[in-house]
């Protein structure tokens, strides 16, 4: 039996933080037919609103360390203020938009990271996501959005990394669906030349993807994106793309493909 | 046929402003066997993050007159932080809650309230319950969770009592359920003198609810929660109380009973 197709897009802070950019991804978003899901970053505005209220934003290599009050901004931006725009937007272009956390529904549970050399604080690593709630809520034609706030089972929110959350949920989801996942963000895909915006690379599979990290092309906070694209291709995800937010409207611009 | 029982309760600012009476009322929660709903406000919550952020609260008869920025607090507040600290704590209890605002699966739209003597800004009145969506995820075990965040259809969020949503809410449910609609406080009840806790007014009908008016004894913020325990009654809510959150766990304490 084939199985049917599902898009899931992971948009970043820099599209989620822009209005304007926003309200034409959503639009977009909202016009690509049959079942889809959206996951949204954030952390531009959660970085705004820590220091209204006067709290220390403190970031290793690229990643939030997350105090209990840094997590509660979390939790109002990504869960609140974000994902309720979000959703809001999507209803008024038709979209039926559901907006979760892992803890709605027990749908994507965390392990808090253990303390290492860096302790990240209330961060999560996905363990589970629970298909089945998801299933049912595509199957009545709502298109749920997952912002990166996930939980423990044990009453604790986490702060969890949204490319990670769109990997996982599309790795589960590739059991009953054909999982097609983007991440859309404010370039046009993996550039060779971080000056050169155009300088795409269109196509990167495993040896590629070896030789561009040896040459320092793919470095920082690519190299957990791009971690997350092949753990989904070798899991099931039937196609992975890194391209701009624009790609969803017409699947022309150029952007990068992942291959195994 | 007998309908099934849906116990919908509601619990105000208090009880979610302190930690303790919170967890106590949420394991409390958790235990009721059978499909149910908790609605809950958050004001106090709000009060304290907007004195944090700089923002004015404004109250006209204690209601919140929502600007563009007071708004956003509550969003924050409210479907963020409350919403999804509660939803966890419920999870934690083996109670598998998901939290929606009314934008949600569009399950609550409301209309931006009409300026007259007071422009009250981005509060809505609630015109739309969709019950559909609330039903299939009571059938899947779920426990639906809401905030006083609705939206109006066309994009925008707006602050919405949460004693009227709780109303709705029970009057949508009660065509395919049996509904037992509890407004839980920090008083035990409608009290006949306000300074002494145990004299509370244990039956209301319509008739000596125009005399506790006419004498005083239900006055300020007590008569639109009056007028909402009433509308649910009026329109096929089976039962209405107001009592104190511990009432949910033996329904032994002292209480008020409203009746048409």
């Amino acid at each position: 039996m084939t199985k049917q197709k599902l898009l899931i897009a992971k948009i970043g802070g820099n599209i989620v933080g822009d209005t304007e950019v926003l309200a034409t991804f959503l639009a977009d978003f909202s016009r690509i037919e049959g079942p889809k899901i959206l996951i949204h970053g954030g952390g531009k505005s959660a970085t705004q609103l820590a220091t209204t209220m006067g709290v220390e934003t403190q970031m290793v290599n690229g990643r939030r360390i997350t105090s209990a009050a840094s997590l509660d901004i979390v939790v109002m931006t990504y869960a609140g203020l974000l994902n309720k725009t979000i959703v809001a937007k999507l209803q008024k272009n038709n979209c039926n938009a559901l907006g979760l956390t892992g803890a709605d529904g027990n749908v994507i549970v965390a392990k808090k990271r253990p303390v290492s050399k860096i302790d990240y604080g209330f961060v999560g690593d996905v363990t589970k996501v629970n298909a089945t709630i998801i299933s049912s809520l595509i199957t009545q034609g709502i298109t749920p959005v997952f912002c990166a706030v996930t939980h423990d089972a044990n009453g604790q929110l986490l702060n969890t990394n949204a490319d990670t959350i769109a990997s996982e949920v599309a790795i589960a989801m590739s059991e009953d669906y054909e999982v097609s996942l983007f991440y859309c963000f404010e370039l046009k895909g993996v550039l060779k030349d971080i000056n050169d915006k155009d300088s795409v690379v269109e196509d990167i599979n495993t040896a590629t993807y070896a030789q561009l990290k040896e040459a320092g092309i793919i470095a920082d906070g690519m190299l957990p994106k791009l971690e997350n694209c092949f753990n989904a291709l070798q899991r099931n995800v039937s196609t992975v793309h890194i391209a701009n937010a624009d790609f969803i409207k017409d699947n022309q611009t150029k952007h990068t493909t992942l291959r195994l």
